[in-house]
C-alpha cells in the first residue's frame, strides 16, 4: 500500500513527541487552550532541543504576527543578525485536538464517512478549522520561544486513509522540513478515506507512522497525568505504573512496581477511537517494539522536561514520575 | 524537473481564482484584512459556484469554532440534515499576502535564501505564521458563507522550487480535494528551494503551475483596481485597457479601447518579484496561451460577480468593468 520510496533525514531525529490534545488545552471549555501550560511545555522543548546555547540568554522569538491584546511585533533583526547558526537536535511535535475538533467531527460524524452527505462535508471543513486553528496556536507558542516551527496538516501533506488505516502518508516532505533545521507540527485531522471517503486520522496514528519510518531515538508522550496507572487516576489507590515492559509477541509486562494485583489487563486492546488507557499503551507497545523507548509523563513538569532531555536512556531515577515503556532487553 | 505521474480531476476545472492581497487586506495596516471585502467576495464565490439552489434560501455555514467577538457556535446541524447533496461548480482559490508576511519576509530576506543564518530561518518561520494565519481567515470567511474550503499550504503540500521555479508541486492533493467536492484555497507561501535553501514562492507562479496542469475553463484575478490600465490608476487620464490579446510568440496587443498613445510597454516582461503591472500582464499572458481566458477585474463588485459566473466567456457586455486576456482567435 505505501509509497516505498520517501525521502529519508541525513541525520538521526532525536525525539517525537506526542502532545496530547488534553494536557494543554482545557478538556471541558470548548476550544480553549491552557496558555501557561503550553508556554511551559514550549519553554522545554525548547530547553531540551538546545545543543550550543546562543551567546546572549535572550529567547529570540520566531513568531513576529499580531496577537490579540499585544501591542507591536515582537522582532529583533539585530539580535539574530549577531548570532551564530543556531543548532538544535531533531524534534518532531505531533498533538492532539483536545478541546478542539471533536465538536465539530462528534457532531456531524467524520470519522463514519460519507462526503456527499451536506453535514458530513460541513463537518469537514468545520474540524479542519478547529484543529488547524489549534495547530497555528501551537505553532506560534513554539516559534515565541525560539523555536523553529513549522505546521503541517496531514491532509495538506497528501496523507490518504483507507478503512481507517494510512493507505499512503509520504514523510518526505517532514523529512525535509527537518533537514533544512525546522521542527514540524503535524496534528491529529480530517483526512481523504479511499473506502469510506472521509475519516478521522489521530495523533497516535500519527505518531506511529512517523515512528516506524523516521525511527527517532526515542518518544514522548506528554500528557496531563503523571502516567500510566492500573486503573483512572482519578480512583483511590491509582498506581502508577512505572516500567512497562514489551515482548515479542507484543504482549507486554510490568516490571516496576511489582504489586500482584495489578488491575491492567495484560492484552494489547485493539484500536479504539476513544484513545482510554488500554489505546494509549497498545500504541506504545508497538513503538517499543521497534527498540524504540517511549516516555509517558505529565506535561509542563520537572519530570517531562527529564524525558524530553534524553537523560532518562540509560537509568531512571527514582524520584522520576512516570511510565517508561520499552521493548525486552 | 517535474513529476509525471499526477492525479487529475474526474472532472474539469471551472474556474481557478487568484484573490490578490491588496483585494482583502488593508494595504498600509500590518496584518490587517478588509473583513467587509472579504465577506463580500466570499458571498460572490458561492453564489458563482452554486450549480443547484438549495431548497431553503439559507446560507450553512461551515465554520463551527470560537470566534472573537462572536458568542457560541453557528452550527446547525438540523439545516444539514435536510439538504439534499450540495452541487458546486470546480474552483481553487489562490491567494496573495497583501499585508501579511511581506514585513517578515522582508525583514529577513528570506526571499534570498540561507537558512543557516539565525534571521534568515526565523523569518521563514514568522513569514509562515503570518501567511497561514491569513489563509485561515479567509478560509473560515468562506466556510462563513457556505463555501468548503479547504486550506493547502503549498509548504505541506511538499511543493519546492530550485532557483525560485517550481521543481516539484504534485497536484494531486488538489485534484483530490477537489473530486471530494472541496474548494481548495492555497496561497503565497515560504518554501524549501534546491539552490539556495528557501524563498517565496509567489500567489502568481503557483496560479500558473496550477493553470497548466489542471486547465480550468477560465481564470479570475480579483484586484484593488478595475483591471489593467496603460498607466498607474492612480494617475490622471490613466485608461482602463478592456481586451488584450496574447499572439503565438508570446507578445501581446491591446484590442479595445483602440488608442493610438498607449503608454503600455508591447512586451512581456520578465517576472519581477514586485509585481508591477507587466508582470501581472505577463503572467495572465502565458495563461491565455493556453486557451484560457483571464479576466481582471476589481474584487467585491458587481463586475466581479459576473466574471466568477462565466458569463463573460462569449460576449463582453459593454458596462462591464475590467480587463480580459485571451488567446488571438
Amino acid at each position: 500500500m505505501e509509497d516505498e520510496k520517501q525521502f529519508h533525514p541525513t541525520k538521526p531525529i532525536r525525539c517525537i513527541i506526542k502532545l496530547g490534545g488534553s494536557a494543554i488545552t482545557c478538556k471541558n471549555e470548548f476550544e480553549t487552550i491552557s496558555k501557561e501550560k503550553l508556554e511551559t511545555v514550549s519553554q522545554q522543548l525548547r530547553q531540551a532541543m538546545m545543543v550550543s546555547t546562543t551567546s546572549c540568554g535572550k529567547v529570540l522569538g520566531m513568531d513576529w504576527s499580531n496577537r490579540p491584546g499585544v501591542a507591536g511585533t515582537s522582532c529583533v533583526v539585530d539580535d539574530f543578525c549577531r548570532l551564530p547558526a543556531l543548532d538544535f537536535s531533531r524534534f518532531i511535535v505531533v498533538h492532539g485536538a483536545g478541546s478542539f475538533g471533536h465538536f465539530q467531527a462528534s457532531k456531524s460524524g467524520v470519522h463514519k464517512g460519507g462526503l456527499n452527505e451536506p453535514l458530513v462535508k460541513a463537518g469537514f471543513v468545520a474540524t479542519r478549522i478547529s484543529v488547524t486553528s489549534l495547530n497555528q496556536d501551537i505553532v506560534r507558542a513554539l516559534a515565541r520561544e525560539g523555536v523553529p516551527s513549522i505546521g503541517m496538516s496531514p491532509f495538506a501533506c497528501g496523507w490518504v486513509t483507507c478503512e481507517k488505516n494510512i493507505a499512503s502518508a509520504d514523510v518526505s516532505m517532514v523529512a525535509k522540513a527537518i533537514d533544512s533545521g525546522f521542527v514540524p507540527v503535524l496534528h491529529g485531522d480530517a483526512v481523504l478515506d479511499a473506502t469510506q471517503g472521509c475519516t478521522i486520522l489521530s495523533g497516535d496514528v500519527i505518531i506511529r507512522h512517523l515512528t516506524e519510518h523516521l525511527k527517532p531515538e526515542f518518544v514522548v508522550f506528554l500528557t496531563d497525568v503523571s502516567g500510566v496507572y492500573d486503573r483512572p487516576p482519578t480512583e483511590p489507590n491509582a498506581v502508577l505504573l512505572r516500567e512497562i515492559e514489551v515482548h515479542e509477541d507484543g504482549s507486554w509486562s510490568v516490571l516496576k512496581p511489582t504489586l500482584e494485583n495489578l488491575h491492567v489487563e495484560m492484552t494489547v486492546a485493539a484500536h479504539d477511537t476513544t484513545g482510554g488507557m488500554e489505546t494509549k499503551i497498545s500504541e506504545a507497545a508497538m513503538i517499543a517494539k521497534l527498540g524504540i523507548d517511549v516516555y509517558i509523563v505529565e506535561a509542563a513538569t520537572s519530570h517531562s522536561l527529564r524525558a524530553l532531555s534524553g537523560e532518562l536512556k540509560d537509568n531512571i531515577p527514582e524520584d522520576w514520575l512516570g511510565t517508561v515503556i520499552r521493548f525486552q532487553r
